[in-house]
This record gives structure tokens, sequence and C-alpha cells, in this order.
């Protein structure tokens, strides 16, 4: 990906704006974050930003990146079968929302899905790459309706406790949502399906 | 609420105006909408939108109106006991988005509540007024958990099928959906909680 820059510092200057690219979708989403105000987080001029990403929305795409590996996360789900699935699933989301900087990325990928379809994609990503090989490679019957449930739940989730801030989501201490979320997922990945 | 107006057609234009706006809201989102176009739709100057609802912001708060009344969903809810309240649920979910209108509104909310507090509480006022005041009153412990884990489920449901546009989610016969998720909402209600 990094060709070998022209000027010393570009990769590193990339980088920077790459990173407080992503700080900013994720604090105000793509709409609230402007150009002007990445560069200056990055320490660069603006016309450095028009420079290495062109506009906003490419530098936005650029940006996007799901702060997991969806094959990764694919493998993990399935080592363990199906038996504790839907808790090995909540304790990787909490995982995931645990680390400020994961989170960060996640909340500005769900704040701009509701405007921008790339956004849109990336969280589609989440169910097409990671849940569904795995409920499938699990042998689970109906594994497009099962994933496309467990994912809707687990977006609820984030929606409701870092977006929306419903107080008792907000308030639960991740192991008391890990412990209640866990049975649901692992009846909606068990339970006869329609 | 209609004051008597100095004008005929005083409270019909101000209708108008806010069919319009709740339709542009839903269509595109607060920051999407614009009070030119709202203007238009309804046939109207954009001056007389300023001077019946002052700012955009001060509009989109007199359109935010959820498509049914939360106390008389509560009853509805407490009606029937606990017994299928879960399917009592996502049948009442799916008979108000499947109206058009009122899916157009439900979208509106859903797409603005990522930068708007008053769409998230608006958003918040259907677990505080609705989903809480039924569980409560059922009986249920911990119905504060319990009546946020079923709003997520469903805020999910809704941002899946109809923001993001998850295949399975979209391609499911309301029928269908409410046979797979009423088990999980039931579940929810009923298993023990930590």
């Amino acid at each position: 990906m990094a060709r070998s820059g022209r000027r010393p510092g570009r990769t590193g200057t990339r980088d920077r704006i790459l990173v407080s690219a992503r700080a900013a979708f994720g604090e105000s989403g793509f709409e609230g974050a402007t150009v002007r105000g990445i560069a200056r987080a990055a320490g660069v001029d603006p016309a450095l930003v028009h420079h290495y990403f062109g506009s906003k929305e490419q530098l936005f795409v650029a940006s996007i990146e799901l702060p997991f590996d969806p094959q990764h996360l694919a493998a993990l789900l399935v080592r363990g079968g199906l038996d504790g699935l839907g808790e090995r699933m909540m304790r990787f989301a909490v995982s995931i929302w645990g680390q400020p900087r994961s989170l960060q990325v996640l909340l500005g990928i769900a704040r701009s899905a509701t405007s921008d379809p790339r956004a849109a994609e990336a969280l589609r990503g989440i169910l097409e790459s990671s849940l569904l090989p795995a409920i499938r490679e699990l042998g689970v019957d109906q594994p497009e309706l099962r994933a496309s449930l467990i994912w809707s739940q687990v977006v609820g989730l984030v929606f409701g406790r870092f977006v929306v801030g419903v107080t008792p989501l907000t308030a639960a201490a991740p192991e008391q949502l890990v412990a209640a979320v866990a049975p649901i997922l692992q009846l909606t990945l068990t339970a006869p399906m329609p």
C-alpha cells in the first residue's frame, strides 16, 4: 500500500491525516466532520488533505476500516463450535467497544451509515464477512436470517448504548450485558426459524 | 393547539408545511432536508416557513411526532398479559412500519438520532413511555434492562431493514419476521437476568 514517497515523511503525514480523520468522523459523523478540522488536528495544511485524499468523501472512504479483521473474527467464532457461541459473540462485541479507538471508528461508521452508502456497506460487511460465514460453517439452518438477526441485535445495542444513550444500557457493566444478551443470541442461533 | 388564525387558511398552511417537513426529514434526515425544499413541496414561500416555525431546527422539533400514541401502545401491550407479549410487540412494530407515512416519520427520527439530541429523545420516548411502563405494570423483574434490550432489538431491525438494507431482513415477509423475532423478544422478557 505504501509506495516509496518522494519526500521523507510522506507516509507519516498521510497516516496522521487518517488518524485524525477517523477521530473526527467518529466524533461527528461524515456530515459534521470538516477537512479543515481534520487538517488542524493532524497539524497539516488543508491543501495537503486534498492533495493526498481528494474530497472529504474520498477521505472518509479511505478512513473506513473496521477495527478488527472480519476473517479473524469469523475464525474465532467458528473455533469454539455452536456451544456458547452467543456468549463469544457478545464478548467480542464488548471487547471491541471497550477500546476507545475502536469504538470511535465503529461510531463513525454507525453515525454515517444513515447518510452514506459506503458506511452502510462497512456495517453490512461485519455481517457478510464475519457472522454469516461463521454461522454457515457451523452448519446451522437459515444462516442468513439468523446472522442478520444477530447483527441487528448487536447494532441495536451499540445504537442504544452509544448513540442514543439509553440509560440501562449505558449503566450496565460489560459483564452484565454479556450475561443478559448471550442467551438471547444463543436462542437466535438455535431456535426453530420460520 | 390551534389558535384562532388571523387569516383564513392559517392552520391549513401550517399543517401543509408540517406534512412536507415530515416527508423531507423522513427522506433525507435533518441535515439533508432544506427549508427551501420543504416550502416548495408545501407550495409556500420559504419566508412563511420561517414565519410559522422559526429555524429549520424548530421546524424539525415541531414535526417530530411518533406515528402512534405511546400510552395507547403501553395499554395495548399490558392488556394481553405476559403470554405472547413478544409476539404482540413485533406485530405492532410491523404494523407501524407497514404504513408508508408512519415508516417515513420513524426513519426521519432514526436517521436524525445520530446527530440530533431531540430525535434521540423521541426514540428513547418509545422505550420510556411505552415499553417500560408496560413491562413494569406486568410485574416483570429488571424491567429497565429488559425493556431496553427489547427496544434495541427492534431499533436494530428497523436499522437493518430500512436504513442499511440487510438483504435477509428486507426480503423477509412481515409474518416471517414476526415468527422469527417473537420468541427472541419473549425470552428477553422472561429469561433470568443478571
